[in-house]
């Protein structure tokens, strides 16, 4: 008699973006003439720019010709790919990774759920609050229990503090989704000083690094002292470089981080992620590689900067304009999230409401994403402008 | 501190690939004139066709045009896609499936591994012996023990019947790899009898049904009457369509396939699965979708049946050649894969060296997948015709 993981069905049957579309649809049904404005899922909009697209199709095409047709790559992914991920992404930060540290995949989303292979399930595991939804479904389809969440509030500015209980595994991310805070390097150096005192491992998802616009602050949990023997490392083309459609991301694992067996010897995650990638992955398609690649080539970096960019001038539109609507915003700097606090201190579901239904805008609610979030609301800058423009506009109006 | 999943460390160390690379590179280096003809490792050859080609293109192309730009897709994979796939791949063999019971992923390595997720650890579970190593590595990864072994044998034709014990979960391939047999229908008939009496589920590894030559064999479990109540099934564009480099499959779970809780309830597997995938998967990239919807085009599925032909006129020169030399060779009619008998009861790594050593021609040992495959090895039919007639040559001289 098969049986099913019993803990799948501990999960919430609603996650936060269907329910957003279902109201959306309801609404939409119902005003069949209202022009529905969007900046509530984080994806992109802005069409591939031309080098990477010239490297995709370069690609495409050699798998056509018999002399340049590409079967099974490494499961790894390709040296060519990782090599320009060693000396673009990270030589200029300071960080020397070797070939062996970076596994190319498919999506930061794959790699923080499947990264829980690897572990115990007994380990005892913190995660923010509000956060990311995935990392705590994917605890509780293992049947981890006793999950901690560590609070991100206007106190601490939206970025967890170190706890004073004692964990084994962390997720952090910075910039953060949703809140739009970035890490200092202090508050990094704490986490990292904190993980190496009490034998835990960090999960540092910096899949919204390149939206970093101000000095200072760290983009890669490497640029710490340490963390190289006990931080993971997610990064990702989805939101750097347009690839949400296209699929590529990095997992780095560094040799030197290492974790426990009850014997209480140490073994590598690396070794352990490796197995783990060579046996249930076969890589990244081969052309999408190439177009990822192209990211790092002069040409393609300048053209992705344009778009970062864009998109950043849409999040300076939104902070500044709900700002001057007497908004409490947060993010939107270093980050393609802003994080307002919901006026006169209505609920999250509440504000979605009103402002989908008297600004025709749609957002995403802070309590989806956890219970600190609730009053809160966030805003996704990866809109077109001139739709950035007028959901702000529309706002003021209303708010007034 | 932080814990390891120790059930990895049970591993064996060298899988089967790397032992055989390590080998070849070894002979490469001391012999660098010797000119070495891989028969190996089951990878594809021949480029892809130009209807595939051109709809990958064009493709790639949408993603430079905002008008036409795709970010995030369905995790499931795009309805032009799946709906392809109901009306070319399944309804002409009398098997109607809906929208949701069909999941696009970039790989059956992947989908098979990822399956036992959404199961109990406690579920006992039957692999074949020999078998793909990936089934049994998943397995012990998440520290399931006691997995049964079914033996596929000559006195079965390879292919491995129902067990006397109840088993709750068994993997089933057909056309098989390694041993190239394909299923009847009366023995896929007895497998799904046996999984509704047991309330067993089947997994139904289908990688290589574009390969069957002969009328009458099954090339879908859901021919078989009953099976969309036990089975999932796994299918790939690797084999198929030259698609290892470009990374596209899928898994069908209808809806009427359930699992027990351990309350007793029925659960749909079709419901966890997709939970799963949202949770867990970011869906596959956007051209390669359209790539792999162009091989059930009319003039795609021409090209795409001229490569699958040409590489089973290799599998004829294998089969004929060897069986010519007084070989003992099975498989090769219905799939890309040749199971041939060692001569003289010479162990299956022993014949390795030998083919290596005298012939300069590698393979794969059959113990390299289970201790039913001693005395056996594999070759495979994915080369270049020219190799593959000169390899046989090779190997009938030395064997004369």
């Amino acid at each position: 008699m098969a049986r099913v993981n019993e803990h799948y069905l501990k999960l919430k049957a609603g996650y936060l973006f269907p329910e957003i579309g279902r109201r959306v649809r309801a609404f939409a049904a119902a005003n069949p003439s209202a022009k529905v404005l969007r900046l509530g899922i984080g994806d992109v909009t802005r069409p591939l720019p031309p080098a990477i697209l010239s490297a995709f199709h370069d690609a495409v095409s050699e798998l056509g010709d018999g002399m340049t047709f590409k079967g099974y790559g490494p499961e790894q992914g390709y040296d060519f790919l990782i090599d320009t991920l060693i000396e673009k992404a990270y030589a200029p930060l300071g960080v020397h990774l070797k070939r062996s540290e970076i596994f190319i995949s498919d999506g930061s989303k794959c790699d923080t759920a499947n990264i829980l292979d690897i572990f115990a399930l007994d380990n005892r595991v913190a995660i923010g609050d509000p956060v990311y939804p995935v990392y705590n479904d994917t605890n509780v389809m293992i049947g981890r229990s006793g999950i901690d969440y560590l609070p991100c509030t206007e106190a601490n500015g939206f970025f967890p503090g170190v706890p004073k209980e004692r964990v084994d595994i962390v997720y952090l991310c910075s910039p953060n989704n949703p809140t739009g805070a970035v890490a200092t390097k202090a508050q990094l150096k704490g986490w990292v000083e904190y993980a190496l005192a009490n034998d835990a491992v960090i999960f540092f998802d910096a899949a919204y690094e390149a939206f970093i616009t101000e000095p200072g602050y760290p983009r890669s949990i490497y640029e710490i002292a340490g963390a190289a023997r006990c931080a993971v490392e997610f990064r990702s083309f989805s939101k750097t470089a347009g690839f949400t459609g296209v699929r590529c991301a990095l997992t780095v694992v560094p040799e030197g981080v290492t974790a426990n067996t009850p014997d209480g010897e140490r073994v590598a995650l690396n070794k352990l992620w490796n197995r783990r990638q060579t046996t249930k992955f076969n890589g990244v398609s081969y052309p999408v590689q190439r177009a990822a690649a192209a990211v790092y080539s002069d040409v393609g970096w300048r053209q992705t900067k344009e778009i970062v960019n864009y998109y950043m001038g849409n999040a300076k539109v939104i902070r500044e304009g709900l700002a001057a609507a007497g908004l409490a915003v947060h993010g939107g700097v270093n980050a393609p999230y802003i994080w307002l606090k919901t006026p006169g201190g209505i609920s999250s579901w509440d504000f979605f409401d009103r402002l989908l239904t008297e600004c025709h805008v749609v957002g995403t609610p802070g309590s989806g994403f956890g219970p600190s979030g609730e009053g809160f609301f966030r805003l996704s800058a990866f809109g077109d402008r001139d739709d950035v423009v007028e959901a702000v506009e529309r706002i003021r109006r209303t708010l007034r």
